[in-house]
């Protein structure tokens, strides 16, 4: 996939904004939806979508932009009251060179801890749901 | 460090704002700078800086934030038009722990190339400077 290109409706993040799949939020508003990522890179990777529809930040609507981030922040904060980790990495993939595998925009929160490594995203295993909704409630306890 | 603590007034981009260490820079205004990374993971790897004092995004203003994303939005599509990379990477390290080695904000614009690997920022090599300002150049025309 380009760095242009139509925006595919069948992708995953968009069945998930619809309703057509599962999903364990953390946050959701009128204009964004925050949610655990189930193949995780650490313990707390949160995702942040725009209901908007973009690919990447090329296409993606100024103002849109500017409240994704913002809330990326309320819930970088929040990851960080409720699981102390020590250090968090944001990041936004845009194209597949660049490691993008869903093509709409989001913004990944990963904490990282001084005795853990970080998993590789592709590589990675489905999380335990358990466990998962077990991080969400603590995040969503600590917004 | 921790992603707690004093904001250092001594790191060097503290030290690039107060105009005592050089930059190749993009792109600045009343409220940002960019400039070229001098160990640059790729052709065009630029760094977007508030000129607000702020560690990281647990102690960044709204504000600040906001248009620090706006900026680095435009310097995005900057390198893209400037450079056609086949992806792009946006990160922004919180803690050492997640890899932030400079204790001011800044978000990471780093250009992915099919047939290039992408270099290690810790282990990587001083660019060379006639061609950090002949990307540099190219760039700015994009903005």
């Amino acid at each position: 996939m380009s760095l242009h290109g139509e925006y595919d409706t069948d992708n995953i993040f968009a069945k998930i904004l619809r309703g057509e799949l599962p999903a364990v939020k953390v946050f959701e508003d009128d204009e964004t939806l925050a949610f655990m990522d189930v193949f995780p890179q650490s313990d707390g990777h949160v995702l942040v979508i725009p209901k908007a529809r973009s690919r990447n930040i090329l296409d993606t609507a100024p103002d849109v932009l500017v409240d994704v981030i913002s809330k990326t922040q309320t819930l970088a904060k929040a990851v960080e009251k409720a699981l102390s980790p020590d250090g968090i990495i944001i990041t936004q993939f845009n194209g597949a060179p660049a490691g993008q595998t869903v093509f709409h925009l989001h913004f990944h929160i990963i904490p990282r801890y001084d005795d853990k490594t970080m998993g590789d995203h592709a590589k990675g295993q489905m999380a335990d749901m358990g466990k998962l909704n077990l991080l969400a409630d603590k995040i969503k306890a600590a917004i």
